[in-house]
């Protein structure tokens, strides 16, 4: 961290500063300048409450040197993570296709669909079974319920699975659930963020609807620095002004994340943009950007899905895109 | 909600959609004009997906008649909520201050605060023990400690105490607060809500970082569809691109919220500038523009302070904003 | 336009609206049901103050049925436009590839790139001879004399050029550039627009900053609306709270245009992301997503750049992105 | 400007790097430390690309360590700039109270209301001659004979005149009329600042829809760089993803630019909110906030206004605004 000292600032007051931040273990090393004095500081400098320092009269302004995460970091980490759900990869040149339904609602709509996508070329199954609503009125998913059709879903086409944890009480429920998906309003749900950090079994952490970049990476470490390196970072579309598309897909985050960190990057453009129809542009878009995946939602019958129908392809417009998108893989290698 | 139908569609195609809105227990009604049909939707229209309906090839647009919330709404509740804490009130013409630091951190700290803010004016104490924090590595507050703290300056001073709480499985640790704050990385942790909603305690709802007016109703919505009816909201700071803020405080929520909902608004300046010296000018705005309260950071020793020292006032600038506001209040009665 | 009246409102008051709305020229007519009663309004709507009768007392809500614009729609016509440059096309299936430096800052550099990003596969030219930049004290760049500079580069090369006005007294100016840029902070200069519309020359119009879809069609039917039908649409990023990249590149708008408007849609890389490293990956989303052309910033010494060299690609870098986009053209053929 | 150079980078490299910038003017000095180099540049930095310095592989970040606006910043000029216009002052310590209509419509309208708000205590006439809409087929404003309906309402009452410029060649109209206004869409329409830059009168800058505090400063700028020091700084509502407000007025611009810079800052809370019932409260929040003056749209007839006739007030509304809002006044003084 660096403290830029206004002009003029007499000796004594820095010398006051000094003290401070000393006593706060942490190392200043001052440089003057003619123009202005820049304090370097050293140390735990996540200690440091920036916007107070900033806030002192005699400081100009404070700046972050390096970014605030740690084991997230691709200086932390220069290779990359890869995630391995028994032969099945994720990240490291790896691209996975995940699909299925919004939600999971019969045994029979959930095996269908397993059985359309796997034979369309995906290789991870999605199903939601607890489902986080805007409305408390809206259906709330299948719960325990939900995740035994999963189950049955994954032992009869082999495909792993990936499901939504809410809360910390239910992560007991998804013992045999391949990957636990934090929805995009937890990514700050901190003590759920510690939880799943304490298992040890692939997690896929949704970009919060307004997270920056920097603190999706922090949510990530969360994550991580409770020993958990098994972390997927998945864009689904960020907050905007603009009201055509549910969310504004962020595409420019694939090839910044992948500069960042050593994690996988997978998008799901089926939640960002909220239709049918721009599915297929935006998961070609997403594989040109550089995405180790796309996770899309697929429902036999979406005018009769139970939730978010409008999203959903059919599996022959899903095979579609995931022969297109093996050949844009093939373009940008 | 009405769907408008695309002029020149065939009478089949029409009946066809009144049939699967009939099966879904909705009850259609036709008004054919020259330009095109609309549809009339009556019955329990939130289980229909409006993005399923509006992607139908013969479906021109869709659109809500009615907002979709229904206990927090004033339509269904003409009077002001009024929370009553053992004669502190807040709603229905009262006026809240609620004042204290970001964290607890010592017994000495608390007690000395809480004396200086309730002689300054303040009628509730606020204090963090429970802290979200963007980076794993920052204080994460006193947890159980603090609230013990909190209760023994409550006892020493008779003012009631508000504090956050972050899962499920803290609340049994908030029998004796009185106001359980939700924070805005948790306005949408539906399950946290609804857990809070089985209480009879007041609940301060923060407005999420991207949340948007109708979201955050929604959320009052899940705690009052549990039965609890004491929800106050509190306006903290939406995400914009402007960075001179930390966030933008949207104050025009307040009249809005005032005509929507009958529930009691208050405003927390401290979070929403992260400057100290934007508090007091936004504390007077707040209040003239019809808030039911503030909400203030203050601390007896802001530069020591463990987090977010830069937006705390000190007690005597305490005691200049509540002096000006209690004013303010006079000049728009 | 439909506008819903509030249930139990009375007749007398229904009257006056529908009498007040004819005095308008407006055709009204009335579907009353059970629970609200639905007002039609046929004719131009477009004197309607949509807010102002949302605004009335027995209006519970407005509506607009049809989009506002006419011209730029693909219900108005639904074939493709192509904008033909003495070959050169844009559109109805044809790919452009314009390039070139962000400023004409010599004769020989705008030489030099022209005839690179020529060798490279670049069918168009790009350069600033009139800058708009935010401080007053930057680079302005070279007006009339980079005008010149670009027409000597065309007749070396052939390429077409394109280049950006910035008011109505310069058009004189650009009576022989091929292609009329207006910037993004121009998309709602309504008297530019309609100047540029007097023209027969195709005009490129990026999107404002904070532009909406709906908005900048509109300024697109500006243009359209005195005449001149041969209108590019060029993304190049909104604003959003990501400071991670300068803007954030909506490529969802791609595959949302298309549907709306009959109009090319083109995408700039460079000033969306301001980096050099995210041109590529983000160029070949752009096509990925369906775009009809890329515009890329190319120089032969991006150090050295007067403006914008941090986001400049070398032209043999730019060489590679041009190959892999005519490939991914292929694969969503 | 700094520039914090990564560890380990070879001192030849950093040579290179000194070389060139002093090659551009600029005298760079280095400290060394453990951790990374800080390079410090002194002299006209505005000529450096920011963006092109950080994107060098040896700089780790690159931050300016001054604001990059000189004439309208308060360490420039530390007094306020106070507008006098024959008597009534803006800026200082006086309040402004702006009134009228959206567009002038009628001889009889502008000399009506302006008669009204006169009398209910409003010090500024206003209204629209030249109507920046987002349709071209909306009404357009009368142009030149609205001047001169303005110039005649002048006469009759005395109040100094606010109209809005929309381009350069409109400007030899505006002789008569007290304040010209640049609206929010031209907030970068750089030669328009620039072209009443030269002239010697106040200037009325409104903030873009996304315009940044700092841009929009730099925007001032540009007028004050031209040698017109009469600028008046007006915040409007910004764009976000909330819909309920057209836009979201941002009053903590008010206080934050009171400390950065000189000029006066006035609100308009009519078109910020676009809904008339909260222009009051938004107007007295504003005032609270420390603004210099508000901005209000009045009508004599606003259901029959031909534009924007949702966000007017009726002279009586207003005559209780203003006078609410002369209390505010004293309570913070």
């Amino acid at each position: 961290m660096i403290a830029i000292i206004k002009a003029g600032t007499p000796q004594s007051q820095i010398d006051n500063l000094v003290h401070w931040l000393e006593h706060q273990g942490i190392k200043p090393y001052l440089s003057a300048g003619d123009y202005y004095t820049v304090l370097g500081l050293v140390g735990d400098t996540s200690k440091i409450d920036m916007d107070l320092l900033a806030s002192l009269e005699i400081v100009q302004s404070v700046k972050r040197v390096t970014e605030p995460f740690k084991r997230v970091s691709r200086d932390f980490q220069p290779k990359d993570t890869v995630i391995d759900l028994a032969g099945t990869k994720i990240g490291g040149g790896s691209f996975c296709i995940i699909a299925g339904p919004c939600s999971v609602e019969t045994h029979e709509q959930i095996i269908g669909v397993a059985k359309a996508v796997k034979a369309a070329g995906a290789n991870i199954l999605r199903g939601g079974a607890f489902k986080p609503r805007t409305s408390p009125y809206d259906f709330q998913g299948l719960g325990a319920l939900g995740i035994e059709m999963l189950l049955e879903a994954k032992k009869e086409t082999g495909l792993p699975i990936i499901t939504e944890a809410m809360n910390i009480n239910q992560l007991p429920l998804f013992e045999d659930v391949d990957i636990i998906q934090i929805g995009a309003r937890n990514m700050q749900n901190f003590d759920l963020l510690k939880e799943v950090g304490k298992l040890r079994k692939p997690v896929l952490l949704k970009r919060g609807l307004c997270g920056t970049i920097k603190e999706w990476l922090m949510s990530a470490e969360y994550i991580m620095s409770e020993g958990n390196e098994q972390v997927i970072l998945c864009e689904r579309g960020i907050r905007t002004y603009e009201t055509y598309t549910r969310n504004t897909l962020d595409l420019s985050a694939i090839p910044l994340l992948k500069n960042l960190t050593h994690l996988p990057v997978v998008v799901d453009p089926s939640h960002a943009t909220g239709q049918a129809r721009l599915v297929k542009p935006m998961s070609l878009a997403a594989t040109a950007a550089g995405a180790d995946g796309i996770m899309i939602e697929v429902h036999n019958d979406p005018p009769h899905a139970l939730c978010d129908g409008a999203q959903s392809l059919t599996p022959e417009q899903f095979a579609d895109v995931a022969a297109r998108v093996r050949k844009i893989r093939e373009v940008i290698a």
